[in-house]
């Protein structure tokens, strides 16, 4: 049946959640309406109210499927509540185990899951509870990243380890246009998860500024400067930004912690406030 | 013309040159009547009569065309004058930049040039000195590994900035089967080069324990454990053996220096002493 069967889309393309309050109901239908789905991104805390009007909201803007995702890693039992009270068409998790109750739960809603995994090790423990199909991210993806391998190769093991399955394997990290594609293909994967490609459209939440930088620069680099005190463990690929230049070799014990607040912003309806480094 | 044409043999398969004194003639020789090519690994230490023995006798096992490869971090003047003296099809080089009076040499000499890179930055240096052709190396690579990237992302950029010039773009680094290949051909590149797939053959020199423990072993991790006072700056990916999971976490200042000695081996004709971590 393949991946675009279990899902019900027209393209093997996944646009994949974006940093908090990036990827919003504008960019998800935009995506959905295209064709592809999309995954609107669970608030990094518990407030299903203001989720379940995300979703409302994506609705008003297209009758196609598309999902949710929810890093295991925060608060999320209240949000998981309502994206299955929604029956929305996929529940994406990533940085924490899938476990087998939420799999029997959310198939018993119609609600498919999609784990994004970062190792052969955590794939294997997704297959084994059950899941719908799996995104598997190589280093080379943009912002948070978990695993360790590359692309080429974590890809086709876990295709390999799938066989014949009915798991569709989704290849993410580093593609950026139709040579990926082919290439993840050739890999042995059904379909392609971009990131960082849908961070600079009109229909996302990113400022003006990230989106004009993400053309404007070349280079990437992986680090763990920013939030290391926030989400220890979780580092991540970032702009070679003359910022970041002159502060990738923070040392180990330093973080965002006791640095000044340098600005605010609003996420999914909360105001936040920023130190240096986070 | 491409990469085949460029340099004289029938498909498009590098075998990479190897640790030291693991790829040697009759490695070379076989993957070159296999219709491949393959590269002898010079010495890293200045030995020109031994390694024109190494390129006489791989003359005695084939007619076809095969290299050399010269880590340009070790001495090499003298093995360099052999090399091109001897005329073989190609010199590749890795570990530094390649001089455009080096090449203006091999090219008087006949002979190809053909780096190995692991940045774009690397690749364009290469590009302006007239290269005759270019490996990419992703982080996926196994052995020292010079580049940060992975090969699905850094590999297309580099097709792009050579563009329509004759320089074949060649992808090395975990591709180890015909799904690698494939995708490697979508990303651009016209050829591919397999290092760690040709450690466990019968012709190489490795040791069978290590051919066997390739064979046994299914993880590998990027680390600068061995050999980080010999050669600082150049991490390795190596297999995940229970000697590595135990010393994995060794303090930056730690290294083989004044570590006990654990064995001995003969490479390239002189006996070499090892410490624990070398």
């Amino acid at each position: 049946m393949g991946w675009k069967g279990v899902l019900g889309f027209e393209y093997g393309v996944v646009q994949a959640p974006l940093g908090p309050d990036i990827s919003g109901p504008e960019l998800v239908a935009a995506v959905a309406n295209a064709g592809a789905i999309g995954f609107l991104r669970a608030p990094d805390w518990e407030t299903p109210d203001y989720l379940r009007g995300l979703i409302k909201k994506t609705r008003t803007l297209t009758d196609k499927p598309f999902g949710v995702a929810v890093v295991l890693a925060f608060p999320h039992e209240e949000n998981m509540k309502v994206i299955l009270a929604e029956k929305v068409a996929v529940l994406q998790v990533s940085w924490g185990d899938v476990r087998e109750e939420l799999v029997h739960e959310a198939h018993c809603a119609g609600v498919k899951v999609v784990p994004q995994v970062g190792s052969f090790e955590e794939a294997r423990k997704a297959i084994d509870v059950g899941v719908d199909a799996i995104i598997v991210q190589g280093r080379e993806a943009g912002g948070h990243v978990i695993g360790q391998d590359g692309l080429i190769s974590l890809l086709p093991r876990v295709v390999d380890l799938v066989g014949d399955r009915n798991i569709p394997v989704i290849a993410a990290g580093g593609i950026v246009d139709e040579r990926g594609y082919v290439a993840a293909l050739a890999l042995g994967a059904q379909g392609i998860c971009l990131g960082t490609r849908f961070v600079a459209t009109e229909e996302s939440y990113a400022h003006p500024m990230y989106k004009r930088k993400l053309l404007e620069l070349d280079e990437t680099e992986y680090t763990n400067v920013f939030g290391r005190a926030r989400w220890p463990g979780a580092p991540q690929r970032v702009l070679e930004t003359p910022f970041f230049k002159d502060w990738k070799s923070l040392p180990a014990h330093e973080s965002e912690i006791n640095q000044p607040l340098i600005g605010h912003s609003t996420i999914n309806g909360m105001v936040r406030f920023f130190s240096l480094y986070s």
